[in-house]
């Protein structure tokens, strides 16, 4: 059973002509919708949202992932094999994280236009990702779309760093809560920050805690999220908008010193 | 050929996983969304929605509800079976207007942790609730996943009763088109209240009719809605915004006397 | 592999009880959403969305068109039949340029209550459109359905004219980046107006190009979209904001003079 996911910026319509060309070319898959609405253009934000799930997907599964400024500039169109799973779309390091956090890389430039029909100027997702992303699915060798490359645009969304007693930290994304999820993994806070800790983000006191519920409806929390990320919450509320931070803004967190 | 249906309060996002893990563990599974955009923590309009769809579905479907503001804290994880259909979700009334709709339910308490990975103290939808309704589309035995129980936590969503000439109704839910629908049932007023009976809700006088276009574009009018409640509407409009209504507030419907 | 597709303005919860009764009649169907977010009551944007979508299916496929405004009214419900795929939706216009687009249409009116349960005032898209789409998914013939008709409401949505430099223009469609999508087609800019053109739009110069990054952040373009239509696109903003345009606005277009 053949199982193709679509990560994509293009919000309400578009996406249904990259499922009809994929259910033409591999009759039954089954396409995920991870989501299509990643803010416009926001490359770190669409590779948080692949990130997130990629894991969870059985080997075999084709990524299409598809947040592309560049469309019709020089950018290469590429697909990155890792853990047994596929991801397919532009070079621009969106794909980058989910693929390094399932395995070590190889990476494939989308070159061999024998697997493509007429291809516009702004819907590679159609005319390109679906296309590759289905015969993939459907069993194609990875090698027949084109040539084995070295490089590829990294990205690190676990790039937060700790300097004296304050965290640099920058948002991943912002989900429909409004909980903000920062570029900081779990496993830099492992031993600094005890479980109770209150921390002070942007004028606010915010302890450190388990579950959502441990707060009164309305009160400011931080977690660990599912996602292992450092996230800042509201209870029942939006954390975003308490702080006004948006995807891509910086973010400083004081650790309190020891005494 | 197996089913899985999601409702949840859990946005664009998160939905992924929860589908990732029930496809890993059921291949083929159609997987159905019933609806991701629940208002936060609002138990009673998610009620609604699965209760609004359940009974379309065939026998052998298995139901992934979750709006779950107690997640973390001691609140049980159960299934309910009724009519041949299956509801995986938290003990807090959430599925059990659906459940008692198709008829008999008999509650399981999950406390098998055998059908487990690591459990996440924020995602129960993915790591507890999908893969418990993944492995009972698959075919499992309901008795597997704990200890058949008696007690479980209710939820009327067809409480409205009437006093004098006054029904005294709650909102159960604002649809997309901010429909009000409210928790009175058609046979409330079966018989007590004629098609052309103009009703008074809130200083508005609003006809009780059959169908949205027999008033004008722009005005309001009251009707037994597709799902059997008794629902406020305006012909291309919104009744939600022109009333100030918002899902669990009250509203009185005063009905004319006969004279 | 039988595929079923969803065009509506129901929004978010009505969408699955159709899904429900799909996978009820014909079990394992692909269900494909087109969009559920049309404007509501907008045939127009209705008829843009399945147009732009279905010649990319392969034959065999349902596609269930729902824009209703006289839903309860007598207009007609009716299935076309055109390059191998099916339409099941009302008699108004919706399905037609998608149905005229794939090849010579015929048309059958849904007469025939046979493969129809109860039927509510509300919800044709449930309890007629679903499980006529999904029994002819399910390889029933057409014919069943009830007999073949001559007339049917019609609908063009490349109706643009030119008149001496100005193309009088509607718009068609409002995308999710806010992408103003005209009623002008391709073919009636050809050798007209060449690339590199500046427009007169409204006060705005606006420049014919080829793809979106062509222009700077925050500035407005004209393109022929992946849809085969004239575009005005703001690169990352929106022209639809810009413009303050909506669907089914007039706009017009001042094409220089050759000197």
């Amino acid at each position: 059973m053949a199982i193709v996911t679509l990560t994509t910026d293009f919000g309400t319509l578009y996406p249904a002509s990259m499922k009809a060309v994929i259910l033409g070319i591999c009759p039954g898959t089954d396409i995920v919708d991870i989501i299509h609405s990643v803010p416009h253009a926001d490359i770190r934000a669409g590779a948080f949202a692949i990130y997130s799930v990629a894991e969870y997907f059985p080997e075999g599964t084709a990524h299409i992932v598809v947040v592309d400024p560049g469309v019709g500039t020089s950018r290469k169109a590429i697909v990155i094999v890792s853990g047994g799973q596929y991801f397919v779309g532009p070079d621009n390091g969106l794909m980058v994280p989910a693929a390094e956090k399932l395995g070590d890389p190889e990476v494939y430039e989308i070159t061999n236009k024998d697997f493509l029909n007429t291809v516009s100027s702004t819907f590679h997702g159609r005319d390109i990702f679906a296309r590759i992303g289905a015969f993939i699915a459907k069993g194609m060798d990875v090698g027949e779309v084109g040539g084995k490359v070295d490089g590829y645009i990294g990205l690190d969304i676990s790039d937060a760093v700790i300097r004296d007693n304050c965290i640099l930290a920058e948002v991943n994304y912002i989900d429909d809560f409004g909980n903000v999820i920062t570029n900081i993994p779990h496993n830099l806070l492992h031993r600094k920050i005890l479980p109770g800790t209150v921390l002070q983000i942007a004028r606010h006191c915010v302890p450190f805690l388990h579950t959502y519920g441990q707060v009164q409806v309305g009160d400011i929390l931080c977690i660990i999220g599912s996602h292992g990320f450092f996230e800042i919450a509201v209870n029942q509320g939006s954390a975003a908008e308490i702080l006004g931070l948006r995807s891509g803004d910086r973010v400083n967190i004081q650790i309190p010193e020891n005494k």
